[in-house]
């Protein structure tokens, strides 16, 4: 047996988000046993699975990704850092140009694609006695990775029996 | 039809561990034509397919995962470099505090969280005639994120014909 | 209703590849509803869903990929930069061996595997109304993170009904 829908998320801002209530509240009758794969289908927003509890382990992701795949990189000379747009005036040097030859949409842009293959776009969740099989301290995130991302849509489908 | 099963990993040190072995002889018939996916139910450990067959390669992933995500930063003036914990000795600068806000269980932790998305939860791996259909190089690896993980669980779901 | 067929990809250089086409003109005929697995047997190249639209997208992912896992590293005192062997002439330093254990298929091997594991070696996707439902910018990439990877082999299979 095959149900598939799509749904859309509402806007969030740059960050990582807990969405597991969101999108499970929408599917209220799972199979006993089976599979969930949720797809979004952009390419600047991600899927993951991490800790639901505490909020700052949100905050830190986002430190991290940033870390990760830096907007800009300084170019005078003998310096080269990698740094976030908004590190920019805090850093000693000036940055003149960005690092990446895809900028027409903006320095959050690029990474934001990059970030986007880190994570992944898609999740499978197993579902056990009709509900999703997460563990205690897991949560759906989803990963919005542009400044104003917007809406986002998703793919949700379900094999079960 | 749909097969699904909770299991157990012995606890393993922080690293990649190959699993392969240690999960498939748990599911002794598999279908003849499908897919199994298996996820872990923790959101400090990941699992990822890689090189079965050099152990090198698996002490590499754990140096570049921890230059990818460094437990701390060296807050010395006009330093800044991301380093780990077992490297605080031998870095030039004293270390006085952690980058990141979710600490409080220690500084392999909020690593453990970023490279568990990095690597990700899950695996969806083809059945072929009655076996897994895995490259002749690959195996399946459980990666330990913390020094001291704990035994990990894992979901398996197999759905075939 | 389950498919599977393996299917081999041309050989291409280094870089990310837009393969959509290549892959699903070999499935002409599609479920209606469903999900599709596409799984690269191999460890030392990758699977994503990034943006089909600018080439420079692509040219940008292999340098952020090339950054996140560089091949070299520099050993001359208070350097210790991370490198790749192509930037070696315009370094200031010279670098004189390898940050890996495992470099005995050259220098390019190591970090291809770490890419594979950045990026995972499958997707599932989800099929609607007979076709894959991939959002409008989307595209599948094979990750190509060898200099000279040859042909690949993926393992293709479709459950639906």
């Amino acid at each position: 047996m095959i149900q598939q829908r799509e749904i859309t998320l509402k806007p969030r801002p740059r960050g990582f988000h807990l969405v597991t209530g969101e999108i499970m509240s929408q599917f209220p009758r799972l199979p006993k046993t089976g599979i969930v794969n949720i797809f979004t289908k952009h390419t600047s927003c991600g899927l993951t699975i991490n800790e639901n509890a505490d909020p700052d382990v949100r905050v830190d992701m986002e430190t991290i990704f940033n870390h990760l795949v830096p907007e800009m990189t300084c170019h005078r000379e003998n310096c080269g850092a990698y740094i976030n747009a908004s590190e920019q005036r805090g850093h000693l040097h000036g940055h003149d140009r960005l690092e990446y030859v895809h900028t027409l949409e903006g320095s959050d842009d690029m990474p934001a694609h990059a970030k986007s293959t880190l994570s992944g776009v898609s999740l499978t969740i197993p579902i056990t006695d009709g509900r999703l099989n997460l563990g205690t301290w897991q949560g759906i995130y989803l990963c919005e990775y542009r400044n104003y991302g917007g809406a986002r849509k998703l793919v949700v489908t379900i094999i079960g029996e």
